[in-house]
């Protein structure tokens, strides 16, 4: 990893200046829909889509020719009270199955033709157990945010995000829980598939870690380095950096939701920029989607995370983008308007 | 349009010997979809839809590296009456604005890398109105279906279904009406743009066109010959052509999916090998797909026809199969299971 480059005060004065939409781009994108070639309104969500990369790229028009795909890999202490299916050798094994193609994630980015990078974060050094202490100080979580933003590189015009680290749905429901409130029982689900006593066990774990933090001081990045892990944090730094950038975000399934909700939490439109793949099977998803507001693309019973979900919603944002580009005007194609 | 090989008989007969699912692809599919890294229906619906390409493509691995959309396009008499926003002339013009890939449907194409193919079926010879007579006569309707099938040619691995035509979401609605009952406000929507008054002569033409046809004898092609038109009876054909060369097919919205229940209604198997891309805005759509049992794979509200939903959903169909075809198994990646 890099040297730390912020210090979670520098995030949030960064957080007070994010960039805004682009309203003039976003104008231009409407005019140019009510001209192309199919009923007003006829492409749905991809008209929306397409306007939103305008606004968010700040050009007119948006594409998505060179869309990355960023997976961060973390471990993490709380792993150790067996809240997972699998054990935590599982998140490296993984790791190696990224980078020898023959993970979900890797076919997907050949499918819709995306740059596939891993970010492996201190495997061998997980968070502390978040039951006991903070998952991390202040400056390992201020380091994995920087290092998150390094995803962010000239050249790339959407960024689909997600995370590998076994135990880290219990990760994200005590943070879920800490930021929105409610019962563990709300936030916590099978994760890779724990059941019967193992899912009550998870349970106490997400409740006990969540009453040992929250009564820390309300700040959501707090909340992030107390429940969170590296993952989560180099999310949240992907997140920041690609507004910075103008490059549109697609968010993946219950894991990344819970840490760019982190960003929400702060200020309801930090994620303006982003919008979410698809609904995981993992119940605290949709629990978290309804809190931030966003409707996923899609429901396909999906939760598998490594950005898989994101991954296969950027051919939603290239189709948007492409008609948007690529269609003929009434005008140009010589199709007569409404009699 | 070449020579008619077929008389409604003859597709009848036919009909009578539809190839079967083949459950030996299909039992392999799920050995395999088991011993991949991620945690048992991870992927959710993208492990049903590979374990559906192999039953239905009847090979293990199932592929879809040679997609094909393929539109059909024909005029209507009852266009005559108002019944669409747009002038007749309308499908013409489409017609050459596919041909010059300026429409939607060639964006989509480019996207998902899928071969686009246009059927244009005698515009300048619109059906008859059916509020008055029979949209076609027996030949008319088995030559359309004869046609329809020279779209399943050898080498496509999976076929997109749509249409284009003004005035279709007319004919759609009767056909619905009389294939499933109800009234004619369960079926009729605004298509390209029609609302007030229009709307409500949409629906008087509905309820007329469906009373005077569906006291005939009530078989599935009857209707669609007497309510139908060229481009739904081809749709028809190319997916009775489908089935029998074993080459999955994607639906598209109302009209297509309209021309498909013809044959549900015939036998509740013969769309076995369909999957449906997207719920329309089309307000019948909905309802249709309920009364075929099929729920689409995705609601973006578009309403624009031409197999633009059909042809985005070929990305998922494609996404399935890459990770099926193409993931690690727990072995190979030396990925530990669950502990």
């Amino acid at each position: 990893m890099p040297e730390p480059v912020a210090t979670l005060d520098e995030i949030r004065a960064l957080m007070a200046h994010l960039p805004g939409p682009d309203l003039e781009a976003g104008t231009a994108a409407a005019l140019r829909e009510s001209q192309l070639t199919k009923p007003a309104g006829a492409l749905g969500r991809l008209e929306e889509l397409a306007q939103w990369l305008a606004i968010w790229q700040g050009r007119h028009p948006p594409h998505v020719n060179h869309p990355r795909t960023a997976v961060f890999a973390g471990n993490h202490g709380v792993a150790a009270r067996g809240v997972s299916a699998y054990p935590a050798t599982v998140t490296a094994q993984m790791v190696q199955n990224f980078i020898a193609g023959g993970a979900a994630v890797n076919q997907l980015c050949k499918t819709v033709d995306a740059d596939l990078r891993v970010y492996e974060m201190n495997l061998d050094q997980p968070t502390a157990d978040i039951v006991e202490a903070a998952a991390m100080s202040e400056e390992e979580c201020a380091r994995a945010i920087a290092y998150g933003m390094m995803a962010v590189e000239p050249g790339i015009d959407a960024l689909a995000l997600g995370e590998m680290g076994i135990a880290n749905t219990t990760a994200a429901a005590a943070l879920a829980l800490a930021l929105f409130g409610g019962e563990a029982t709300d936030w916590v689900g099978p994760g890779t598939g724990v059941g019967g006593a193992a899912l009550a066990a998870k349970r106490e774990v997400v409740a006990q870690a969540a009453a040992r933090h929250r009564a820390a001081p309300a700040d959501p990045l707090e909340l992030l380095r107390r429940l969170g892990g590296l993952e989560f944090a180099a999310l949240v730094g992907a997140i920041l950096a690609a507004r910075m950038a103008r490059v549109p975000v697609v968010l993946d399934g219950y894991a990344t939701t819970a840490a760019a909700a982190v960003l929400y939490a702060a200020d309801s439109h930090a994620l303006d920029h982003c919008v979410v793949g698809h609904v995981s099977a993992e119940p605290g998803h949709r629990r978290l989607l309804e809190r931030i507001g966003k409707p996923a693309l899609f429901d396909f019973g999906m939760r598998l995370g490594e950005a898989s979900g994101a991954t296969l919603a950027l051919a939603v944002l290239k189709a948007a983008a492409a008609c948007h580009a690529g269609m003929a005007t009434f005008a140009e194609a010589g199709v007569s308007g409404p009699a």
